[in-house]
C-alpha cells in the first residue's frame, strides 16, 4: 500500500514539475517580449506588443489557477514521502497558488495592458518633460493596484499587499521602523561630511567615447565573473536585468558620452543582478527553488558589487590601471586615492540612480512616502509633482527644476511596480551585512580584490546566497549568513569607515 | 427574428476575431523567441529555448482546436449575414481548423522540440563540416514529417501533404511539370551563355569593410521604401525575415568582408519579403486576410526586388554612383555596364543563395528531387550526402568538395521545412510574370527606376499583391494580375532579353 502511495506522489510530483515548467516557459516568453520592447523593438511594434504580453500573462495565470493543478498541489501538500526539497517547492507553490487565485483572468489581462499603455505614456511624458501626459494612465494604474491590494487582502495598509509581492511579509510598520532608524545616523554623517571641503570629481565629467565605454564595461563584467555564454549585454534607455532561464541572462546599460560614472556603475550594478541569476540552481528551472529569494536579496547582490566592491578603494588599485588604458587622456594623470575620492563624492542630487551611497536612501524614502500616500488614497495622482518636489526640498534640500529630473525619472510606476523601491534600501543594508560576513569567512578576500581576484567572493555568494534560490526568505537568509536579523549598524559602520577616510573628519 | 440572428453573428464574429488574435499573440511570441535565438541569444540560452518555443506552439495549437472555437466556426460558416471579407476569413479559418485538428497536441510538441534539437545539431554539423553529426536528428525529423503527412492525409505522394502546407493545392505532379518544362529552355540558354566569353566579376571580390556594407545595406532598404519605424535589420548567420505583426518586421543579413554581393542582394531579397509583410492589412491582425497568400507569392516579392529590380541595368544607373561613394576605392573605376555584367555572371556554383538567376533553379530542382525521395521513403537519410553530390554533378556539372558547401548549406531541413524549396523557383517565375504586368500597367516604371523612384512599383505591389493578404491563392492572384495562370515564358523571355545583352549571343 505504501508503495502505491509513493509511486503516486512521484507521478504527481512529475506532473507538478511539468506544469510549473510550462508556466515558466510562458512567463519567460513574456520576458523575452519585454526585453525586446526595451532594446530593439521599432516604434510601431508597440501597437501589438502590449496585447501579446497581456495574452501571455493571462495564459500563465490561467495555467496556474487551473483546478487540475490545484488538485495536484493539494495532494502533494498531504504527501508524506517527498524529500525536503520537494516539500519546500510544494509549500512555496501552494502559497503562489493562493495568491494567484485571488486575481481574476480579466484583472490580470487588464493590469497587463494598462501597464503597457502606461509605459508608453511615461516614455512620451518623460521625453516631453510633461507629467500631465502620464497622469491619466498613471491614475488608472494606481486605481488598479489599489484593487489588486483589495483582491490580495492585507492588514492595516493597502500598500502592505503590494510590498508583500516583492518582499514577503514586509510591512509599512517594518519599513517605517527601518527608515526612521536609518535617517538619524544618516543625517549625522551627512552633516559631518558637509562640514568638510568637498572632493573634486571633475575628472569623471569629461568626454568618454561611447564605443570605448562599451568595451570597458564588458571588460569589467568579464573580469568579475559574468558568463557571456549564458548571458549578454545590450543597450536600453533604462538599465535592467532580466532572464529567460538561469542560463540566459540579459543585462542592459546606457552610455553618457560625457560621464564616466553613469555606465560604469550601472554595468557593475546589473552585473550583480546577473551573477545572482546565473548562480540560481539551473536544474530547478520553473520551480520555486530555482527562483530568487526576494527583491531585497536581489538588490543586495547588485548593491554589493556596485558599492561594497565597485566603489571600494581596494578594487580600484586593480581596475584603475586598466581604466587608464581605455582612457589614457581622461584618467592618465589621476591616482587611486584621488580617483577613489572622486567616485565617492557625497552630495544631494536629483537622480536616484546617480546618487551616492548615503543620499541614495533619501531618494528611496521619498518614493516610499509617495507610494504609501498614493496607495492609502491620501495623495491624488495629479499632485505627485508638487509633493515630489516638496519632499526633495525637505529631505535633500534641493529644488527640482522639472518633471523629467523629478517624478518622471523612474520607470517603476509605469510598470505598476509599487512597493518595489523600498527593497533598494533594504538591499543596500543587506549588502553591507553580507559583505561583513564574507570578509570574516573568506580569508584574504580584500587583499584578493586589490589583485582582481573576484572568484573567492563570487564563490562565497554562490554558496551562501545564490544556490538557495527561494528556499529562505530575506530574514531567514540574513540570519543564516550573519547570525542575526537585518541590522543597519553594518551599513552605518561601513559608511563611517569609508567616508571618514574620504572626507577626513 | 432576423435582427436577432444578425446580432448573434456579430457577437460570434467578434469572439472569433478575439480568439484568433489571441492565437496570433502566442504565435508571434514564439516568432520573437525564434528571432532572438538566431540573432542575440547566448549559446547556453539554447538549453531551455527549445522547450519555451514548444510550449507556445502547443498552446497555439490547443487554442485553435478547442471545441468552443470549433462551435463558433461552425455557426459562422452557416451565417448568412456576414460581409464578403468576414465570409472569406471564416472559410480560410475553417480550412486551417480542419488541418490543425488532424494533429494531436503531443505531436505538435514533439515536432517543435525535434525541430529545435535538429537545428542545434545542424549548426554543430555545419560548423564541423560533418553530416554524420546531423544525421540522427534529421532522420527523426524526416520520420516525424512522414507521420505528419499521414495525419494530414494526401493523394498519390506523401510529399504532397507537406508541399500543401506552404503552397495550397500544389502537388508533385504540378511541380514535375513545371520543372520539366523549365529545364529544357534553361539548359538551352545556359549552353548559349557557355559558348560566349565569361564576364569578369573580380571587382566584387575585394575587401569591403563590414561597417560600410552595413550602412550601405540600410541605405538601399530605406531608398526602396522599407519603413524602419515598423521594422529593423539585424545580423544572423542565415538571413531571414520574420514578423510580429505587420508593423514589426525583422530582417536579418550577413556580411562577407571580402565580397560585395553576398550582403547586398541578401538585403534586397529580405527587403522584398519585408515590404510584403509591411503591406499586409494592419487591421486584420491575426486574421487570414492579414496573412500572406502563400510562400511562392512571398518569394515572388523577394525575388522581384532582388533580381528584376536589384540586378537590373536600370537600377544601377541610379545605385552605382551611391555605391561608389560608400566604396570609392573598390568601385570608383567601374561603369554601369561593366558592373551590370559583373553582378549577373552566370556560372554553376555550390551555394544556392549565391547562385545566378538561371542556375538557381537547378539548386532548387536538386533539393526537390531529394525531398521527394526522402518523403517517398526511397532515400535513407544517411545517403543524402552521396545523392546530393551526385545530383550536383548531374545538373550543374560540379563536384561538391564537402558537406558544408553541400547538403549542410541550407537551414530548411533542420527546421523541418520539407516542401519549402520548390516555392523558391515558383516565386522567381511569378516575379517575372508580375513584373511584366507592372511594366505594362505603370507608365514610366523602368525610367523611374533609373532615377531611384521606387514608390510607383511599391504602390503597384501594395495594391495588386500585398493588400489582398490571403484572399487569393497563388494561382488566383496570378490570373488576377496577369490574366493567365503561371506561365514560365515570362521568366524565360526576361532571361533571354537580359542575358543576350550581357553575353552578346
Amino acid at each position: 500500500m505504501s508503495l502505491v502511495i509513493k509511486q503516486n506522489s512521484k507521478t504527481l510530483y512529475k506532473k507538478y514539475v511539468q506544469h510549473l515548467q510550462k508556466i515558466a516557459d510562458v512567463k519567460y516568453a513574456a520576458a523575452v517580449l519585454q526585453w525586446d520592447q526595451e532594446t530593439y523593438m521599432p516604434p510601431k511594434g508597440a501597437n501589438y506588443r502590449a496585447q501579446q504580453v497581456a495574452t501571455l500573462s493571462e495564459i500563465a495565470h490561467h495555467l496556474y489557477t487551473q483546478t487540475s493543478f490545484k488538485k495536484i498541489l493539494l495532494q502533494l501538500k498531504e504527501a508524506t514521502d517527498l524529500n525536503d526539497e520537494q516539500q519546500k517547492n510544494i509549500t512555496l507553490s501552494w502559497y503562489d497558488y493562493t495568491q494567484q487565485e485571488k486575481l481574476t483572468p480579466l484583472f490580470v489581462r487588464k493590469l497587463s495592458t494598462t501597464v503597457s499603455k502606461s509605459f508608453q505614456a511615461w516614455m512620451e511624458a518623460r521625453g516631453k518633460n510633461k507629467f500631465s501626459l502620464f497622469q491619466k494612465d498613471l491614475a488608472a494604474l494606481v486605481k488598479l493596484k489599489q484593487q489588486e491590494a483589495d483582491l490580495l487582502g492585507y492588514e492595516q495598509h493597502a500598500y502592505n499587499a503590494l510590498i508583500n509581492q516583492y518582499e514577503k511579509d514586509c510591512t509599512v510598520t517594518e519599513l517605517d521602523r527601518v527608515f526612521d532608524n536609518l535617517q538619524i545616523p544618516l543625517k549625522k554623517i551627512l552633516a559631518q561630511i558637509a562640514a568638510q571641503p568637498q572632493v573634486d570629481d571633475s575628472l569623471l565629467q569629461q568626454p568618454y567615447a561611447a564605443n570605448t565605454q562599451w568595451q570597458w564595461g564588458l571588460d569589467i563584467m568579464k573580469q568579475m565573473g559574468f558568463d557571456f555564454e549564458a548571458g549578454r549585454q545590450d543597450k536600453s534607455e533604462h538599465p535592467f536585468t532580466t532572464n529567460f532561464s538561469s542560463q540566459d541572462i540579459r543585462l542592459t546599460t546606457r552610455i553618457d558620452e560625457n560621464d564616466f560614472s553613469n555606465m560604469t556603475w550601472s554595468c557593475i550594478h546589473e552585473l550583480g543582478h546577473g551573477l545572482y541569476e546565473q548562480g540560481l540552481p539551473a536544474a530547478a528551472y520553473g520551480l520555486p527553488l530555482g527562483e530568487y529569494a526576494s527583491l531585497s536579496i536581489h538588490e543586495s547582490q547588485s548593491r554589493l558589487w556596485e558599492n561594497n566592491i565597485g566603489r571600494s578603494h581596494n578594487v580600484w588599485k586593480y581596475l584603475l590601471p586598466i581604466a587608464q588604458k581605455y582612457f589614457p587622456q581622461q584618467l592618465g594623470n589621476t591616482n587611486t586615492t584621488a580617483f577613489y575620492k572622486a567616485i565617492n563624492k557625497v552630495a544631494p542630487s536629483l537622480i536616484r540612480t546617480e546618487a551616492d551611497e548615503l543620499t541614495y536612501h533619501f531618494h528611496v524614502i521619498i518614493r516610499y512616502q509617495l507610494e504609501k500616500a498614493l496607495m492609502g488614497g491620501q495623495l491624488p495622482v495629479k499632485e505627485i509633482p508638487a509633493y515630489w518636489n516638496q519632499l526633495y526640498q525637505q529631505y535633500l534640500g534641493i529644488t527640482v527644476p522639472n518633471d523629467k529630473q523629478g517624478c518622471l525619472q523612474d520607470v517603476h510606476w509605469s510598470h505598476g511596480s509599487f512597493g518595489y523601491f523600498p527593497t533598494y534600501s533594504l538591499g543596500s543594508l543587506y549588502a553591507a551585512q553580507f559583505f561583513a560576513a564574507a570578509k570574516k569567512q573568506v580569508p584574504g578576500l580584500e587583499e584578493g580584490i586589490t589583485k582582481g581576484q573576484f572568484q573567492p567572493l563570487l564563490a562565497w555568494l554562490r554558496n551562501n546566497v545564490h544556490i538557495h534560490g527561494r528556499r529562505y526568505n530575506s530574514q531567514q537568509l540574513c540570519e543564516q549568513i550573519s547570525g542575526e536579523p537585518l541590522n543597519i549598524d553594518y551599513f552605518m559602520n561601513y559608511a563611517h569607515d569609508k567616508y571618514k577616510s574620504i572626507y577626513e573628519f
